[in-house]
C-alpha cells in the first residue's frame, strides 16, 4: 500500500466501525424501543435513525457517487425536527432503508482512489475549493463519521 | 501541499473543530451546570470532561509525544465510573486541565510529519503492526475525534 492508500484505508476503517456499531444497535431494537427518546423531551431513536439515513443518503449526490435512494424521507427526518410530521415509514422500512443506504454508500467509498478523495465535493464551488483544498471528499467522510458518532453517543444513553 | 499533507491536514481539521466545539461548551458552563447529568442516572458533564481530559492526556505516551500531564486524574475519571470516587479537582482546575491538555496535544500533532502519522502507536506491538498497518497514529487521531464527538453528542442534550 502507498502512504495515500494507507491514510484512506485508515479513515474508511473508522467509518465502517462507527456504522457497524450503529447497525448492531439498530438491528437489536424492537419497534417499541425505537420510539424511546434519548433523553426526556429529546429526539426519539426512530427520528435519529431516519436522520442519519437521510444525511448519509445525501452523500451520493454530494460526493458524485449517484442519486439519492430515499429523497422521500428528507421532509420528515431532515427538513423538520422530530414529531413535526407523521413518520413517513414503518420501523421495518426504516431499518431496511438505513442498511441499504449504508451498504451501498460504503461499497461506493471502496471504489474511490486516493486522489479522488482529495477532489472537491459538490457542496463547494471550484473557486472556494481553490482557496481551501481541505473541502474535499475525505473531509466529508471524516465529518459524517463524527456526526454518526455524535448521535451514537446519544442513542447509547437509552435504557 | 502534497497529497499526504492534505490528508493529514484534513484529519487534523476535524480534530480541531470537534475540540473547539467542546471547548466552547465547557467554557460556557457554570460550576453548577457541570454537575448536571446528560440523561437521568447517566454521567455528569463534570465526569465526561474529566474523562475526555484523561483520554486525551494518555495520547502523549501512546503516540510518543511526551509524558502525561495529569496522571492523578486517571483514577477518578478513567479507571472508575462517575460518582465512584470524590471529584479529585475543582471545576476551575478541571477547565484548566482540559484546555491545557488539548492545546499542548494539538501543538504536538501539528509538528508530526505525514509519514510519522503512519507509524505504529505505542499500544500495538511491532509484530501486530506488521500484520495490520492501519494501527497507526492517524487511526488513533480519527478514533479519538470520534470519541470526543460521541460524548459531545451527549453533553449537547443537557438543558
Amino acid at each position: 500500500m502507498t502512504q495515500e492508500e494507507t491514510m484512506i484505508r485508515t479513515a474508511l476503517a473508522a467509518w465502517t466501525l462507527t456504522i457497524s456499531r450503529l447497525e448492531q444497535k439498530v438491528a437489536s431494537f424492537s419497534d417499541d424501543y425505537l420510539q424511546r427518546e434519548v433523553a426526556p423531551g429529546r429526539n426519539r431513536i426512530f427520528y435519529l435513525v431516519g436522520h442519519l439515513t437521510v444525511v448519509h443518503d445525501r452523500l451520493f449526490p454530494m460526493l458524485g457517487l449517484g442519486e439519492q435512494l430515499h429523497p422521500e424521507l428528507e421532509e420528515a427526518f431532515f427538513a423538520n425536527p422530530d414529531r413535526t410530521l407523521a413518520d413517513p415509514i414503518t420501523p421495518p422500512e426504516l431499518r431496511h432503508a438505513w442498511s441499504e443506504v449504508n451498504s451501498r454508500l460504503t461499497a461506493a467509498f471502496e471504489e474511490l482512489q486516493p486522489h479522488q478523495w482529495l477532489q472537491r465535493h459538490n457542496a463547494v464551488s471550484a473557486e472556494d475549493f481553490a482557496k481551501d483544498p481541505l473541502r474535499n471528499r475525505l473531509a466529508v467522510l471524516i465529518s459524517r463519521t463524527n456526526h454518526a458518532s455524535f448521535h451514537l453517543g446519544q442513542i447509547m444513553l437509552v435504557k
